[in-house]
């Protein structure tokens, strides 16, 4: 029976001691495994995991583990959960946090933890700090709930360096999950043209339901022109990088005006030429970004909350949570071109909802 | 007899109808020529040119015209003067200008127009809205004043994206004109430690003097591993790229910490390899600066003004205005190991003395 | 024949040698006059006066003249052309400007001039820098256009100092023009909840119209109780004060959170007792806004383009330019609950549409 | 005998089980007590007090309790000890701290705890998060460390809103340990000129030993007519105001130009009348400044181990902590017109030196 000293339970969700998690083995091997149940200390919440999302960040992670690209240093670790995309109903409350009063702060938290440095979502419950968590209206879906991280950090590219997008010209290369959130997050804060390069056709049409003013198939059109041509031969004001592509970064830099800022919330895995002459002679700022800051995750949630836009549009599939490793399969091979998997666990949250920021 | 109609002159300041100016002729060719002396329109005063320093842009325009790698797109211009690091004294006043209040705005000026895409200061009078001037006390001398620009736009590059820069530590790469000017400015913000890298020891010798607290020659040592090792094996916070080496940018790239800033003042001529996924994996930012705003010329005047620092030291040689041809060409070819050349017109200006920015 | 060297016209718009403008007499007198159409100089334009709305200043400027309360020192004029709330056609191009390329700047413009120091917009034509101008798209009505910078005032005010609103609460005072878009803006930029107080319910009902989630007649209930009532007793983020109340300030402080911004938009005419106490304790910033900044007048253009929000709902009558008296008293004495009140000019503008900033 | 599981203790520091604190009786009554040395947690390290000095907030707390005038609504707390602004030595490590790296985030800490809300420094030894710790360099003497938290509370206000000082003209209203330091970090920072206003000249001649260019007394001059004719009749660009007399900030309001700043570290008791009309028409913003961010306190610190200027210059007294009633008494009534009076422990620190922020 689940009782931690100092921590506050409800009957109304009773807690297990032991719950089911997937843990790391092996580079691209998940094993499910009990686990304790985890206890919140000061400002922590208990979070009982109901759904998450996965993202190109976990598969990295699930098969080459954090050294080699993401945190530069850190040993596969094999007992690891990972999955930091995720929401859930607070079941349990540690010491000094009053339930009636989440207190969210609006601290820049850097890099996110959990999922990454310490345990994640792929299982059934997980404790954050209050200040990691960002509360979710009762009649938004859990699967949607699922996404505001994804559309904050969007919305982290678009406005951090003061970007006030309203009337700007923004084009997003690559319509992944970020870049078609940021189609929808730069139409929701005013962008004008919002531009959407890509390569499958079925994905620049979601990013036209997403708002898309335009789109342009990079198999059929010359980006850096085409972009040009659509915005009265002026460079756009913004660009958010997606795609990763090799050559993406010096397209950016050529799709932009004097002054113009590149934001890059992808990258390519070789070194490649960058015309840095362009970027200096242009004021260009490129800035790559990790982590969050400045509420973005609070202010795509209360985007999202207000029905701007659909961001279940890139919501493709569901497993449950039992079905990971399938549900990673169809992540990473983009399985019946899938977008965004989500896995469910067995609740479905009602009341008290957070999303892990 | 110079009076033109709404012009404001003194019997103190005796102005020709024409001067003496040198222009364009082929690329690398300079011709002296007469032109009238040009006339101040609405909210502009006529400057005396008493001094104008040689930067590597007037280079650039002298020996390869605007076209190809400054302004994208004009032309050779047969009779245009360059030169945009001058100073002087203002000998007249246009309509609406107020002698004894030169109103200097705190406007974001852009790209710095004369010696660029208008006249610019190799020649003896010139005109100049008051808003791309910045006062200079009578007590600096001619050769100092023509050193503000220099200063601001290391200062521009320390600043932007909000830099406090006291206490942070900062490498600057490259001894040149503004990267040892940068040194200077990093110190009188505070900054600790100021590391300066290079290949010239006599240039590192006058890092030294102007503030740095470490320097690496390269040619001897592995600048990253050098400067990880000198700050105690973390990254720093800035970068202040001056060199314009083909692996500039990746160095800095990897000398800067997580949410480290790297600021491009100068670049490779070529396309260089980047590895855009240490940028985005780090949260860096990459600026290239051009132009100047947030009246960092202004703060780098202070600076001087208060003796922060001798930036004098740059100045390495003095040549009269008819010989702008052989002080191009030290500053070209660095004879002597030329740093900042600069040449002086007959005038020495003692009051109303000003420089444009 | 209007035929200014280095203006060029078109046959499409035939412009008048003179025209009628309306400029001060005594202070409350305005006088119908024949003045010459002005002349745009270098990086100017000349605009056809096809709509001007009446503002609050104009009202000030008409009956007590600049110096007592806007402009701190200058003589009442009698010959003076004021209205600066207008909206026209690019009739005639000053040298150096192109037919199709108005090159609108990202420039801080300070304080705006015409309407204020320089004639203004109560007339047939005036010339603009183009960078104090707004391009309004075709399918814009006039009256419409004249609104840009009312609500480009409310966007300044609540972005200013950084403010990315999306999710943040936002009280404003008093149900103006600037009250009632501020609300509008507020909530096109995500605001919520938005709440608006004010005395007049027909107003606070267009308030809701726009947006607002709650209303407060300050009549009835205690608005600061009322105010921490409605956001579960914290404190907003943000007030925009535009009521000009003596208590409001006083009120607005004791609205916020620790932390809070007050962005004063209105004043009372006399001194007021302040609790600077509070104000340090909780480390809140008051900020009075006046001119404009930060493209505010064109993202607040970008969201009414995009019909985010409806400016017309404050638009209560219109006149023609020979009736200003009429729709001078109308807006001063509130006539008819008169909120916003438009002349017109003969003109309709079909293309080629501008709003002075 | 301490040793706590998890903390990790050295030979060099024998730590004791108790230590004496003082703790807050009565109203105005201080009580000297044992209490158990603390226990650091996770991120906290634990600190021997080696000085601490007095500020006004702690008279506040001590006289008056923390309701009334500092947090708004917390019982008189008779078992809690002040004093906020301490220095020492780091004498245990929390769990999961590694003593070679003490990792000082650059968090945004928000409003300082200790010795506000919990415990404080007028004792042996405290516990500290570490990124509530400024590292101190051993060659900085404990009285002087004692004094970047005040130099930083300047830093901050001259800073905030994007300050960038450099020839930027400063006023500072009330030569009082702030205020004092106000003068020296603007001077540091490039401002110019830099006026302090004041009723007693000893203390203004501290002021102009610490940088200031110019000082008023206010009890011969009339403060905003003798800042314009020193600033050439113009305004000053920021106000730090640190007098808290009943017209302060309508001065300040008078004594900045369009667009200035005008900063509260103080405040009156009592509500005062304030001209709101000056604030909007000339764009000023006034802002209050409680707690801390930007890293201004290590941006001090810096300043302050580079030897910018001589903060000790305020340091006016010393006492034993066993003589902390004293002390108090000297701070609270002038005595000897003590300016900052600093408690010194027995212990004198030499290595692992910091201050709490």
């Amino acid at each position: 029976m689940y009782a931690p000293t100092g921590v506050r339970t409800s009957t109304d969700f009773p807690i297990p001691d032991t719950m089911k998690a997937w843990v790391l083995g092996d580079p691209g091997e998940l094993l499910l495994r009990d686990k304790p149940v985890p206890v919140p200390k000061k400002a922590e919440v208990l979070v009982r995991i109901d759904a998450v999302a996965i993202c190109a960040t976990d598969l990295e992670i699930i098969y080459h583990g954090p050294p080699a690209l993401i945190l530069g240093g850190m040993p596969h670790n094999k007992n690891f959960t990972p999955g930091h995309e995720y929401m859930g109903t607070v079941v349990a409350l540690g010491p000094g946090v009053d339930d009636y009063w989440l207190n969210y702060g609006d601290v820049d938290k850097g890099h996110r933890a959990n999922g990454f440095t310490t345990d994640g979502g792929f299982c059934e419950y997980q404790v954050n700090n209050i200040n990691t968590l960002v509360a979710i209206p009762d009649a938004m879906s859990d699967e949607e709930a699922t996404l505001v991280v994804t559309a904050g950090t969007a919305m982290y590219g678009l406005t951090e360096l003061g970007g006030l997008v309203a009337g700007e010209s923004v084009v997003v290369t690559g319509p992944g999950p970020i870049g078609l959130l940021g189609v929808a997050v730069a139409k929701a804060l005013g962008a004008h043209p919002v531009i959407l390069t890509g390569t499958r056709d079925n994905r620049l049409q979601i990013g036209r339901e997403l708002g898309a003013d335009h789109v342009i198939n990079v198999r059929q059109d010359d980006a850096v022109a085409a972009v040009r041509r659509l915005n009265g031969s002026k460079g756009v004001d913004y660009v958010l990088e997606c795609s990763g592509a090799p050559n993406a970064v010096n397209e950016a830099v050529r799709m932009v005006n004097r002054g113009g800022k590149v934001c890059l919330a992808a990258f390519p895995h070789e070194e490649t030429p960058v015309d840095i002459a362009e970027i200096v002679r242009n004021n260009i700022y490129v800035y790559g970004i990790r982590g969050e800051g400045k509420s973005a995750t609070h202010r795509a949630e209360a985007f999202m909350t207000q029905k701007r836009f659909d961001a279940t549009k890139i919501h493709t599939h569901t497993f449950p949570l039992d079905d990971l490793p399938t549900a990673i399969r169809y992540a990473k091979d983009r399985v019946e071109d899938a977008i965004k998997v989500v896995v469910k666990a067995r609740g479905v949250s009602a009341a008290h909802k957070v999303a892990a920021e």
